[in-house]
């Protein structure tokens, strides 16, 4: 410990006293004079500190505790601290100390005493998420920032400035080594001149190699620093701009991926890319702008600048991190669908033509497990931990590919399955994106047969008094991923629709709302015409989507249930970013998902976007994922003959040949046949097959 | 050593035989049926092979020696190596294998043998260079080819491509760790594909951390890689393109440094940047298109793509140091002379935007020796080693601003001085780059003061017969730098010049070639206005130009000699550009170097140049002239009260003091002076001082 700092006055250098830390309850003997910061330094307590101990950055604060601790087996009198000196002082008259705190730097140890240090004091504290599930982080980020003092630069001993700040950093915050990219050297000898030879950098520490220094800000740096949680996926690019020092979220978007226009799904983009030479390239630069304009609104939402942005992670399929890379994705296209590379990847948001964050901005790419199973299954992975699991635990990541990870602390299986972009909406006649306006959740009278349903940023049921006046604003617009599931559910439990997939006519169901379309029927859920809206209808094409879809979900489940050797699991977890609004119950009822008692399913929300947060803001995580993914064994569901004839099997709702029994007690199931051959799955499986 | 090659045969495995390699001496016994390369790589002599053993290469080729040994003990018969095998016929067939040669990775060990490893097949062998001095270059560059087979993807065990590449360089080359830029990410597919599974990498090695793919070609590659030494000087940039195999020098070239229209000498330049908002911009980005104007055409003229060059070095004084990586100079214009940094740079060429050379280039910056004394510098030292000399050497690297190192084993000083253009044939009335045309030497007649000169691209004096015609092509345009100074020391030894600096009237001189010219006069060399040429004279303004230059010189040596605690040096090395083609003896009589005895005297041409291509050859140099500079003591002549001194002193040709007892000896130095008010010298230090 070199550390800077004011040390114990020579007479009273003998003399020591105890020092307990709590909650950590840390103990030492320290030589009376010590200040606070230094005793917690010594015994290893997480106590933060931006500026070093020179009283600037308030981030030491501490709450002495005094009285009797028969269980420290100490008396703490009041004298045990030296009294409010003038950085205390003043700093109480310009923000304010808190009733009780003391600033850890300047309170020097006196007699024994307890030091409580309160959590947002910790630098590596838990940090609970906001969202429905109970995973905290640690924080635990790769990019801090330091206060250093510089040397003034000597003349008759010369040495640049650069390297005079890295022996600072040496001496002051024990980086062993540290280099520079050409920006901040550029910036840095009017930044120790205006700070008068005090600044404040970001640096970023990797597991191995020097620190890097990634920004340089005259004098203390009162900002933050930010970093952004990028999930791409085909359908949605979804980000998270978050505090680097608390982990808080200030800004959450989504974006369409502007890749749509060269395909729906990722085998569209990858034939794309074949087919169009230099079309990889479009479709790279089309995502990397829309990356860039995401960061460039998050930025402006929350109030912060480009620049306060110092780092990314990444987590996408493998043909969204190949196409973002820059790496042309044909060989994901055909078997054996090989990686250009599945590591973990540390770039500059530079290398990938990323402008709307900091120019020296890091990014961090998290592994793939497989051609098929991406960055975005390995932070599911972490955001869950199968592995840690005692149950068999099935985590389904639902989006226009499913990621499908089984396992417990044995063993972790994943595959990856093309259910395609029905349950986000599309493909779908009256689909459309979770937006205010759209049908999320259905419920059908199983005797009137009527519907009635709410949407997105209306409380109210479509039936309830108010609703007509609540939903003027934003008009019934269309019926969102979770709102077609709960519609065709509820369609089967009703009676509308046969195990086929049928729906049947008016006449078979004795409901007007099953109207004749072309050679089949649709079910009629709204008609906004009279206020000119849209007239919104479950249509046969519509069932045939989610069959397709959901079909290919169930089906790689079952795979991996296979390669367990198991035909029942203990939990399904529903992620992704629209798994959250999934109801359990109709997804159980489509056939989505194995059969378990309701209670042991659970929406995990965005699984994928948290594993992404949770590697910004831990490096330690960071490497557990990349241990993680070595450890998961990965199932090819695109050349194993029994994944079609689970597909097959599974196009029925429920399912064909599955039993089911904890839906069959929740859940009545009509037994409805409207095909006029009879055996109607037969042919559907001919045509499919 | 997991190196795939084939085994020796079971039945003879237990057998041995004792190997014996020249000229390293090295020795050891092997089972017989180890092929050469096999038994060389584990004694560690230095064989060369690309294609790690496979036979495609031919680096690894040897000389057998058969016979009686008795200074090794052995007999070796005829039999001691297998006979040729397929492979060997094959090569000879194709290629032809020189009489005696065998492949090393072939040929196996069947008895005691003597084993020749030709210079060729050595990798670190010693490359003496073509240049007029002895110093030599053991190869050791930082980037090598290497031909690697790839495993083939597996769905069934999913790994990245990349990932497998690695764990090919691990498994055949010993490379611990491996990463790449996304550009080698992008095309590697491809690659692997197209060399079914073998492909030739340019790996990249610094001493610490992993090593980086630069670039990756299909199958075994048949081409080679080249670097670029580069200095950046004030008014030339000076590029040898080099092949990092032999270190041969394919082209060289220079052109002017386009920084020069804001600017003529450093600190012009640094007030440019202080004047003009972005001026320092502006000049970065003179520079850098400079520098990939002069990479096209030295490809262009060695045939060879710009993706081959995988390297560039750069030596550069701190100023054009600051400007090429994009830092404002500002802080070099005032003291303390603080540089943004000093130690080398590892960094791509992609960061200084460069992109007439392969898109992955690493570029390597010599380190500084401080804020006047540049990269520039330590690369004089790097070539020069003045650390290891026994004599106390001086050192004068001439420029725009000469670097001058003074030292032997037991110490080494270091200053710079800013000498001007002058020595470079600017701010001459006549002057003019070094090219044909250009008057370059000079001599006077003693009696008649008539001149003889010859011009460069002619070998004939220009009162020689033939000469006309021989100039007829270019005509004499002008004088260049070392034309000036022998034009200036023989006006002074024909008694035209005084020792105050004062060109003598024709009456005086008793000769009509000096002219008055205004309030002076100047003595004319040759009047080519008969043929349209110039008139060249050298007039009373650049006698003084050529005094300000050469007191410069002189201060800054007499500064380090004062610091030594010397008044006089054993050795003298001139070196930069020009150094090459000073003659000491009119170097001496005008005073720009101290007195020593003429053959003591050395030229080492552009030193600086040489430093750069030595570091670029040799990752053991870069790591030696890093060590070198931190020995080296800085003297900053900028705010040295004695340095003042010292220049007024050396204003008086050859010195105002300074005996220059060996000059007398070798020369005549009339006792004239032109000055009317006698005491001329007296006139001129007041105007001065």
């Amino acid at each position: 410990m070199t550390q800077v700092l004011p040390l114990p006055s020579a007479e009273s250098a003998p003399e020591e006293a105890l020092v307990i830390f709590t909650p950590s309850g840390k103990r030492g003997r320290f030589p009376v004079g010590t200040p606070v910061l230094t005793a917690a330094r010594q015994l290893g307590v997480d106590l933060d500190s931006v500026c070093g101990g020179r009283g600037i950055c308030s981030k030491c604060q501490v709450t002495p505790q005094f009285g009797e601790f028969p269980k420290h087996g100490v008396t703490v009198t009041e004298d045990a601290l030296s009294g409010w000196n003038a950085v205390e002082q003043r700093y109480d008259r310009i923000r304010g100390l808190r009733e009780g705190r003391r600033l850890g730097c300047q309170a020097k140890v006196e007699g024994d005493v307890v030091i409580d240090v309160p959590p947002e004091s910790q630098v590596h504290r838990q940090v609970v998420r906001k969202a429905a599930d109970d995973r905290e982080i640690v924080m635990d980020p790769a990019t801090h920032l330091h206060f250093v003092e510089v040397a003034e630069p000597d003349m008759h001993e010369p040495s640049g400035d650069f390297d005079r700040l890295v022996r600072a950093l040496r001496e002051q915050w024990e980086v062993e080594e540290a280099t520079a990219p050409l920006s901040v050297l550029a910036k840095l000898q009017p930044a120790l001149r205006k700070g008068n030879w005090q600044v404040t950098v970001a640096l970023w520490r990797g597991t191995e190699g020097p620190a890097r220094v990634l920004d340089v800000w005259p004098g203390f740096h009162e900002g933050r620093i930010y970093g952004l949680a990028i999930d791409v996926g085909s359908t949605t690019i979804a980000a998270h701009l978050t505090d680097l020092r608390n982990g808080t979220v200030k800004a959450s978007a989504g974006v369409m991926n502007p890749q749509i226009r060269f395909g729906e799904d990722l085998m569209s983009r990858v034939s794309y890319a074949m087919m169009n030479p230099g079309g990889d390239r479009e479709m790279t630069r089309a995502v990397r702008s829309a990356i860039d304009g995401l960061a460039k609104s998050l930025a402006e939402e929350a109030g912060i600048a480009a620049r306060d942005i110092v780092e990314m992670v990444f987590v996408c399929n493998p043909v969204m991190h190949h196409l973002l890379l820059g790496i042309d994705p044909v060989e994901l296209g055909q078997a054996p669908f090989a990686l250009a590379t599945g590591s973990s990847l540390d770039l500059e948001a530079k290398e990938l033509g990323l402008t709307e964050v900091n120019e020296a901005a890091r990014v961090y790419v998290l592994p793939l497990i497989a051609g098929h199973v991406g960055a975005d299954a390995a932070a599911v992975a972490l955001a869950e931990r199968p592995d840690q699991s005692e149950d068999l635990s099935l985590v389904v990541d639902v989006g226009t590919n499913a990621e499908i990870l089984l396992g417990n602390r044995t063993r972790v299986l994943a595959c990856s399955s093309p259910t395609g972009p029905a349950f986000e909406g599309a493909q779908i006649s009256s689909g459309q994106r979770a937006a205010p306006g759209a049908i999320e959740r259905v419920q059908i009278d199983p005797n009137t047969k009527e519907p009635r349903f709410r949407v997105i940023g209306v409380s109210l049921w479509s039936d309830q008094p108010g609703f007509a006046e609540a939903v003027a604003g934003t008009g019934v617009t269309g019926i969102c991923g979770s709102g077609i599931i709960e519609a065709v559910a509820e369609m089967r439990m009703a009676g509308l629709l046969d195990t086929g997939g049928l729906i049947g006519s008016a006449e078979q169901t004795g409901t007007a709302r099953c109207e004749p379309t072309g050679r089949t029927h649709s079910y009629l859920l709204h008609d906004g015409t009279a206020n000119d809206g849209p007239r919104i209808s479950v249509t046969q094409g519509d069932i045939r989507a989610i069959q397709l879809a959901k079909s290919a979900l169930y089906a790689g489940a079952r795979l991996l249930m296979d390669e367990m050797g198991v035909d029942k699991v203990d939990r399904v977890t529903l992620a992704g970013a629209f798994g959250a609004h999934i109801s359990p119950k109709h997804a159980m009822v489509l056939g989505m998902i194995p059969d378990v008692p309701l209670d042991h399913v659970r929406s995990a929300g965005n699984a994928a976007g948290t594993g992404a947060r949770i590697a910004l803001c831990s490096v330690a995580a960071r490497r557990e994922v990349e241990a993680l993914v070595k450890h998961i064994h990965k199932v090819e569901t695109a050349i194993e003959p029994r994944f079609q004839e689970h597909f097959v099997a599974a196009n029925a709702i429920p399912h064909a040949s599955d039993p089911f029994p904890n839906l069959r007690e929740i859940a009545t199931l009509p037994e409805v046949s409207f095909n006029a051959n009879g055996g109607g799955g037969e042919g559907r499986r001919r045509r499919r097959g």
